[in-house]
C-alpha cells in the first residue's frame, strides 16, 4: 500500500489565475521539497478543453513546473477525478511503475458564466435523459422529494447540511465561502431546482489541491508523520439514473465503501468527507456508507451528529457546499483534509483524536465512487 | 507482466456512426465473450469534450455497453493516449486492483472541419508557442528542414514514407486511406507545411480499437495465442519544443524505448508500429530508437530496409499516414497491429516470423512517449 507524505492546495474561489498558475500554487511546496524524487505526475482534470482551450494539460504543466523529463498522464473521471487519481497512483506505485507520484488535481471553471458550466457539466449525462432537459442540480431535487417522502425527513433537516458545512468552510483557510449562514438564510435563497435553494449548491470555483504519494515502506523517509491510504474501493453504476431501481440506494458509492472499509481494516471512522453537491447527496452517500442509518441520516444530522465536535463529522472542510468543487481538484482536496486531520493540523475544525477517516469522491450522480480509507499507521 | 488475449478494430475513416457506436464495434467482439470477466474498462481518448460535446465518457461508454457496474475512466495523454493507456492496464492488473482490463481507445473528429481540427490539436502546444501561430504540421516542417540539411537526406526518401505506409494501409482492411499513391503524387500533392506535403501528414479520421489485457499467468486460459507485453517504458520531454537543444534528438522516444527494451530482454524486434503523424517522424524516431542507424534513416527508408518484406519493417499497418490517427484510438490500434503480426494474422501484409514488435505511442511532438515491445512469449 501506499501513504501520503505531502499534501497542499489553494484557496478555492474567483480566482484570476490561470490554470498553469493554479497548479503551481498547489505542487510547489511539494515540488520544492522533493523535485529530484518525483517521478510521475498525475493531473487530475475534466474540463481544460471546455473551460480553458487547452488539451495536453499534463505535458504542460509538468513543462510550466519545470519537471520536463517526468512522465505525466490526465486522470478523468469527471467530478470523481481525484479518487481516481488516488487509485492511478496507488497502482503506479505498487507494480513500480512508480516511487514517488506527485498527483495535481485542477479546475479553473470561472472562465465561463453559470449557464454555460452547467451545460458542460449536463454533457456527462447520458444522450437521452440529457434531450429531456434533466441537469444534475434537477437529480437531486427528484432524490430530495423521493428521500423526504420515503422517511419522513424535515425540510429543515436537509438544509442543515448547507448551514453545518458553511460553519466548517468559513473555519477553512482555504474555502471557496467563507462565511456562516443561517438555516433561515439557506431557505430563503434563490430556489434553484425544488426543493433545493442556492446555499445548498456547490458554487462554481476554480483550485488546485496536490499530493505526494509513495509506498509504505518509504513514507518515513520523506516525513516523520505521513498519513496511510488503508483502503481503496472503485465501483461503478448505471448513467442512467432513470433507470436505477431506486435513486437512493446510490450503489456505486455503497460497494466502494465497502471495498475500501474491508482492505482498510478499520470499522469505524473518525470523519468523513463526502461528495456533497447538493446538501442531500451528503445525508444519502452517508446512509449509504454506513456513516449514518438508513433513513434517519436527516434526523442525525439535526440532532448535530455530523458536526466536527459529533459522533460522526462529516465535510469538515465545509465539504464541495462551502469550500468549493473545483471538479478535476475536489476528490485531491478530500484527501488533503484527510492528510491535515489525521496530523492534527486542521485548525478550528480539528477532530478531536482522528486516526482514520474516509473520503468518498463520486462521478456525475453516482455513476461511479472511489472510497480512499486513511490512517495514522499503515 | 501482462498479457493482450484479444485485441479488435473498427475501420478507420470518416465514420457517420457515433462515439458511442464506435466503440461498441471495436469492443464487442471482446465484450461478447469475456463481459463475466471484465472488471476494469480504460476509455482512451483525449478530445470527447472537444469534437463530441460529451464527458464523463468512459461512464457512459459502460453504461452503453452494458457493463454497468464495471469501473472505469479515461486516460488522456492526447495523441499518445493509447501507450499511456497500456501502462495505466499493466499497472492496474500488476498491482491486483483489476483482473481483466478492457481497454477502449476511440476519437470521432470529422463532427468538425480541417481548420477546426487543427486549431484544437494545437491547443497542446504551449500558450507561447501557439501565440506564434505554430502548429504541429509547423514543427514537422522545420524537422524536415533541419534533418535535410543535417544529413543530406533527399526530399524524395521523405516522400517515400509516405508511398511505403500507403503501400501497407492498402492491404489492411481497417485502414482510412485505402490506395496506394505514387512518389510523383506525394511529391505533387498539396503543399501544407514547405516542405511537406498532404499525402506526408495523417488525415482526419473517427475510430476505435479495443484490447484485452491479463496478467501473463492467466493468459493462456483467454486465448491459446497470447501476445506477451515484455516491457513497457515512458518518458517526457519539454512540451517547448523551440527550447529543446536538438529538434532531431527526440529524447522522450529514446528514453522510452531504452526503459522498454531493457525490461523486454531482447535485442531486436521483428517489426515497429511509430507515431508517422508526418513523414520525417516516422524517420527520426527509428533513429531514435536505434531500428535505424543515426543519420542514415533516410537512406535506408530509400533502401527498402523499412518495407513489409524488408530487415526491419515499420508501419505494416499503414501507420497514422495511411490507417488514420483518431488520436484516442492509434496508440491502441497499434497494440493490435503487434497482436495481428505476432499471432501470424495479419494477412498481405504479415512480416514473415514475427516474434517481437514495440509500438511507440506519443504525446504532442516528442512530449512524450510511451514504448511497448510484444513478443510470443512472457
Amino acid at each position: 500500500m501506499v501513504a501520503i507524505v505531502g499534501a497542499s492546495l489553494t484557496k478555492f474561489g474567483k480566482r484570476s489565475e490561470d490554470i498553469f498558475t493554479l497548479t503551481k500554487e498547489s505542487s510547489s511546496p511539494l515540488v520544492r521539497k522533493f523535485r529530484e524524487e518525483i517521478d510521475f505526475v498525475l493531473v487530475s482534470n475534466s474540463y481544460s478543453g471546455e473551460f480553458n482551450s487547452i488539451s495536453g494539460l499534463n505535458n504542460l504543466v509538468t513543462t510550466y513546473l519545470s519537471l520536463d523529463y517526468v512522465p505525466s498522464l490526465r486522470v478523468d473521471n469527471t467530478s470523481g477525478s481525484g479518487g481516481t487519481s488516488l487509485l492511478v497512483a496507488k497502482s503506479l506505485l505498487d507494480s513500480r511503475v512508480a516511487r514517488v507520484v506527485l498527483v495535481i488535481g485542477v479546475e479553473k471553471m470561472s472562465t465561463k458564466g453559470t449557464r454555460e458550466v452547467t451545460s458542460v457539466i449536463s454533457s456527462l449525462l447520458p444522450p437521452r435523459e440529457r434531450s429531456l432537459g434533466i441537469s444534475v442540480p434537477s437529480l437531486a431535487s427528484i432524490m430530495t422529494k423521493i428521500y423526504m417522502k420515503k422517511y419522513g425527513a424535515t425540510r429543515e433537516s436537509i438544509a442543515q447540511v448547507a448551514v453545518k458545512n458553511h460553519r466548517n468552510g468559513a473555519r477553512n483557510p482555504y474555502a471557496h465561502v467563507r462565511k456562516e449562514v443561517s438555516l433561515e438564510e439557506v431557505l430563503s435563497s434563490p430556489l434553484i431546482a425544488e426543493p433545493l435553494r442556492q446555499y445548498e449548491f456547490c458554487p462554481i470555483s476554480d483550485g488546485s489541491a496536490s499530493l505526494l504519494l509513495v509506498r509504505d515502506e518509504e513514507a518515513e523517509s520523506f516525513t516523520d508523520r505521513p498519513v496511510y491510504l488503508r483502503g481503496i474501493g472503485t465501483a461503478s453504476d448505471s448513467s442512467h439514473v432513470s433507470s436505477r431501481e431506486d435513486i437512493l440506494e446510490m450503489r456505486a458509492v455503497r460497494e466502494a465503501g465497502r471495498q475500501a472499509m474491508r482492505q482498510a481494516r478499520v470499522d469505524k471512522v473518525d470523519f468523513a468527507e463526502l461528495h456533497d453537491m447538493a446538501t442531500i447527496l451528503e445525508i444519502v452517500e452517508a446512509e449509504a456508507l454506513g456513516l449514518l442509518e438508513r433513513g434517519k441520516g436527516w434526523a442525525q444530522t439535526w440532532e448535530g451528529i455530523t458536526e466536527v465536535d459529533g459522533e460522526m463529522p462529516i465535510n469538515t472542510s465545509g465539504g464541495l457546499n462551502s469550500k468549493g468543487h473545483p471538479i478535476g481538484a475536489s476528490g485531491v482536496a478530500q484527501a488533503v483534509e484527510a492528510f491535515l486531520q489525521i496530523r492534527g493540523e486542521a485548525g478550528e475544525r480539528q477532530v478531536k483524536g482522528a486516526r482514520f477517516g474516509l473520503a468518498m469522491s463520486m462521478a456525475g450522480f453516482g455513476n461511479s465512487a472511489t472510497v480512499s480509507v486513511f490512517g495514522d499507521e499503515p
